[in-house]
């Protein structure tokens, strides 16, 4: 709890000092004192600037070290030159938080990471816990805490205070963003800038406001994670106190996280880890800017919808079949009403209406505009409707009476009900909002957000669900393979190796319960005949060596040898053709194996993400996987339910679920071998850089899987 | 000639009647009169209503026939029951054209429909052209031509004529768009909305357009096409005068489908189909509302960009990044600065800015506001960038002198410059939409719009290139089949019969000169062993009957028989097991065919889609096409470079190109196949419902193709 209090120091001071404070109120030196005045801040302030006696009439300091009392906060808006100096200054006053908003670190690359790093090692050694450097810093608006120099303060209109704590790696950015959100009315408990993340970073902050009792809902800009198993696991923290997480992510393509990269100096992982990481840890993932801010205004406002269902009332047609594509697209039903529902619906609209879902009121509605509170009411009612849109165009003469019955509407009902209004009467939306009422001028803005919240809801009601299935092994073996005996094999290859062979990395994926191919090693011909005897026939052989990992380039695998005869010719076409090939390597031994008919090939993997460590892998044999892009990623560790959802989500599952011809293949056995390659990439996460079991044979339901080859990477 | 000189009576009508006009000028019966007058027509306007003697100071006639002059058009507002005789005297009185605002028709389902074609019966043999039933009407911006009753002509602004020319089958939806985009000051030429097109269609109106000369840009609403290839041939006019059309396809999705076919009573094609016809008429698509209105303003505004290369000049680097990420995902190109023009870049900028693209100036910007401008003009001087977007937030003390300077920028260059302002000053957007400077809030919406004029500029140069490159086959062989015999193979089988055999589907294939597995019918297993010894080993036996579709099913396939022997059991086994599977069939014969090997299987197929006609489809086979839904799809006739284009766009494709052990397969084979199943699509249009080649095997580069399976479904 004692780094919670040093946060509390940071984010709701008793005492603020400003360090290079000056009269020019509209730059980084002047605005934050101005701020601090004009928002009403409650605690001491302290400007420290040896220019000026007193800024906006309060005393100022020289140098920070002549305050005579005790500093929460100390603002930094000195060139970044002088940063280094007023830092020392504040460990050596003991000033319990900084906030640096100097640029100029490890953002513009080696020279200014130095920089960083020698404030770094000071911050490190003190008491004193720093936010940015870079940052635009930060804004607690229940408390009146104005630690920001953005222009989004500047604006005319009061900061109001709410629900949303706005966490975001890019400040320009979230400063616009906060400016456009507030104009909608939206409050914040606080809007956080990260910046480099020197010390504090985006993780630190989000278990702040999980803990902040004012903070219900949290929206995140991300460009990049330092460490992406602490977000997570602060995400899942989240969902535990049911505080939803709307997160945006910035860089997705290579162009763009190139361009973040340089932007903030911050490692990026892939989207792909990325995208398997939000899913993991629950967080929903915003498309845009909009839906971002729009998915802010509807969790603070409306109730959940407790499924997937939406009813549509409508003026025009067209519109809401615009929107009708919108939904299936992302996932929402549109269900037809049904017999008794379709007949109350029926009285309510004229017959040239449509009374199915959508409810298409027609031009007709400005001769019964109570239609509209009708019908929406009986979607509302409704057992097999979640959620309401209602789709509204002009009709000014009758806006205050739509605006009145719909407010009534969303009064009696806990479900979500969203109206879109385009070319609205003047004031309309505004009004609409202020009573809690998402209203958009866009059909599909409105859908994207509804979905936001849609998908939020879905993964709460999974959480409360799945919460006693965690992803244990079921009939679970004892790992036989230990560290030392990982560490031991790394050693048996020659020095600096870093790579298993097959016939290694499938002792160690035997060693974790997953059925390999029967196989042993062959020094000679007379040898592979006598294995292959044991083994059975058909066999395969392949070169065994170190120095070969793609064996099918150098000629080095026979496949379905039948006879004692086959062995030996295949023995020695496999070492003439090696011997051609790859001529440097050390290729005398050959790989007897088992050779595997009837089954469905598939490729199971590991790979180190930068970002989130260990990322499991699983698709379909071959073409399915390199080509088609048809394979589903998760991070590790896997639970049951995500080694299921693997198997389940790539278009080739249909492939696995057997067609007129083939029966349905061993999905159970994947879902086996997943968690327990998941628990091989946690046990040795910082060992293993990629494991590629390709193919990994499927068999018929009830037969199992076994490892075809395989290849592990170290480092 | 005839026919545009009704339309034009229709659209530039000198006289004007308003059966059922009103003294209600909120309600359809009032509206038009009023407009009318408002937006003063130059034309006569005879209000037709026997309760009224006059109407807004106008003389109002009791029945149309008694007005005493010719009228170009009859504007019909009366209630659905008496549309009918209202029609038949006004074509009696042999007025030009009609517009039925009326609903109640064909949209409501079988009764309106039959009351629908009493209407088109008395207008078919009438010299009366017709508009609706069950529409707004249409608005003719430059003559003042409001034979419209949608709320936006109630809007207190002027009615902007300009370039656009805007067409809708929704009526209630377009006219909210056009209220829109009339306040953010588009023009528009036309605005029209077609309802139930009884008579005059979508497609009539597009080619009105064309030929319009005001209409410089085009956009369209589709619900539904009735006549699918008329359309097409429409857009390819406009295509050919340069006259872009961006279209937005309301009913995508299955549910939104079924929604419009109750909203509008039209049919609908498969959205498949859609996309097809547009990439083949090179209509631009637009994903939503706000895309086609943005569209339409930059169009008007904007010079088409030359290229695909994007410079972006930013104060928020986040904001870059979702820019750049959102380009990624639309195909424009992010390019990097090289050497000299980073150089110089680097010299205009600080130095904690990035000098890469996006242009990164952060918020020291305030500092040397002059920087937007100088880092823009540097990326509008270059050739390596085809136009310029700059984001830009707040900035209210620096708003005039900004607006400015992009003012000037975007006069001195013939490139498209957008900018992006969140949270603007007053009125900035609004002087910047009025220079002519496309602007937006949301960065993401100034992309997608950006996004479908450079699609619309690639479609327009890669028009100009192909323009000499027809579609017809290289080294073509004579069709050696024409309709009769087509037409009498079709009476080979039992009569009603609408399923041509294997060995039938092929004989028709091969007089395509697309070529066909060696094989022949055997009705004994001695038989069968002399075609095969012709024919050579190894070959396939499978089971010979009209009745048997899924031969695979009734065990009715031996594949791969080496020997006579093997012939003779095989032949035996395939008797039996058929006979237990299929009894009722009549199947006493064999196909013997050549066994394929070395090849890749593919897909080619034909199917009738009710509104483009003949639908071509390729994509690799088996689980490729039917589960990974890999394949591409083109409405018939190719040329060479949509079957090209067919081959290259699957994602199968890196499989046809060969891997590391496999080589080439012989993409010229399919190409030749796609144009040779395209003729035979073409002739016999009206006859195949369904062409199913499958497997379409494929051997190495230089070695062809052949037709392995096929089955052809006629109705």
């Amino acid at each position: 709890m004692e780094k919670r209090e040093k946060l509390d120091a940071l984010f709701r001071p008793r005492s603020v000092a400003i360090v290079g404070a000056s009269d020019k109120y509209d730059q980084i030196s002047g605005r934050p004192l101005k701020f601090f005045v004009r928002y009403g801040y409650k605690g001491k302030i302290f400007p420290v600037n040896p220019k000026h006696e007193t800024l906006c009439g309060i005393r100022c300091f020289a140098r920070i070290e002549d305050i005579p009392e005790d500093i929460d906060l100390a603002l930094i808006a000195v060139p970044n030159r002088n940063v280094l100096p007023v830092v020392t200054s504040c460990v050596k006053k003991k000033v319990k938080s900084i906030v640096i908003f100097s640029s100029g670190f490890a953002e513009i690359g080696s020279e200014g990471k130095r920089f960083q790093e020698k404030i770094e090692e000071i911050i490190v050694h003190s008491d004193t816990r720093a936010f940015g450097p870079n940052c635009m810093g930060f804004v607690n608006l229940h408390d009146s805490v104005p630690a920001f120099f953005g222009g989004s303060l500047e604006n005319e209109s009061n900061l109001i205070p709410g629900q949303v704590g706005f966490l975001s790696q890019s400040g320009a950015l979230s400063n616009l963003c906060f400016a456009v959100a507030q104009k909608m009315e939206i409050g914040f408990s606080y809007l956080m800038t990260t910046g480099n993340e020197m010390d504090i970073d985006v993780s630190d902050c989000l278990e702040y406001l999980i803990q902040d009792e004012k903070t219900k809902v949290i929206a995140c800009f991300i460009e990049g994670l330092k460490d992406g198993n602490k977000f997570m696991t602060m995400a899942k923290k989240s969902m535990e106190v049911k505080k939803p997480i709307v997160a945006l992510k910035i860089g997705k393509s290579s162009v763009g996280r190139k361009a973040s990269l340089s932007h903030t100096g911050k490692m990026t992982g892939s989207d792909e880890a990325y995208a398997a990481a939000f899913k993991k840890a629950e967080i929903v993932r915003a498309g845009s800017i909009e839906e971002t801010i729009d998915s802010m205004f509807l969790l603070t406002r409306c109730s959940l919808p407790s499924g997937n269902r939406i009813g549509i009332v409508t003026i025009t047609g067209g519109g809401a079949i615009l929107m009708v594509d919108k939904c299936e697209e992302l996932g929402l039903e549109v269900p037809e009403l049904t017999g008794k529902m379709k007949q109350e619906m029926l009285e309510i609209i004229p017959a040239y209406g449509s009374a199915l879902n959508p409810v298409d009121l027609t031009g007709q509605l400005i001769n019964d505009v109570n239609s509209i509170k009708q019908s929406a009411a009986l979607l509302l009612d409704s057992e097999e409707i979640d959620m309401v849109v209602i789709f509204l165009g002009m009709l000014k003469n009758f806006g205050e009476q739509i605006i009145e019955d719909i407010v009534e509407l969303s009064r009696k009902t806990r479900k979500m009900v969203c109206v879109v209004w385009m070319d609205p009467p003047n004031g309309a939306i505004r009004i609409l909002q202020e009573k809690g009422i998402p209203t958009f001028e866009d059909p599909i803005r409105c859908i994207n957000a509804m979905s936001v919240v849609v998908r939020y809801a879905d993964y709460l009601r999974k959480s409360e669900l799945s919460k006693h299935t965690p992803g244990d092994l079921q009939g679970r073996k004892q790992v036989q393979l230990r560290k030392e005996d990982f560490d031991r094999m790394l050693e048996l290859g020659s020095s600096g190796r870093k790579t298993f062979t097959e016939h290694e990395t499938k002792r160690i994926l035997g060693a974790y319960g997953i059925p390999i191919t029967k196989e042993s090693v062959a020094s000679s011909p007379e040898e592979a005949i006598r294995r292959a005897g044991e083994i059975g026939y058909p066999v395969v052989l392949k070169i065994h060596s170190p120095e070969i990992l793609h064996k099918t380039d150098v000629g080095g695998i026979e496949l379905n040898l039948q006879t004692p005869e086959a062995v030996l010719k295949g023995y020695e076409r496999i070492l003439t053709e090696t011997r051609k090939h790859a001529p440097n390597a050390m290729a005398g031994e050959i790989l007897v194996q088992e050779a595997i008919s009837a089954s469905v090939e598939t490729i199971i993997g590991i790979k180190r993400d930068p970002v989130f460590g260990p990322v499991i892998i699983f698709g379909m044999g071959g073409v399915y996987t390199e080509i088609l892009k048809d394979y589903s990623v998760r991070i590790a560790p896997l639970s049951r339910q995500e080694a299921e959802e693997m198997v389940r989500e790539i278009k080739g599952f249909k492939i696995l679920e057997g067609s007129r011809n083939k029966g349905r293949a061993d999905t159970n056995a994947i879902i086996e071998a997943l968690l327990r390659v998941s628990e091989l990439a946690m046990e040795f996460k910082d060992k293993i850089v990629e494991l590629d079991i390709n193919p990994f044979f499927v068999f018929q339901e009830g037969r199992g899987g076994k490892v075809g080859d395989a290849l592990m990477i170290l480092g």
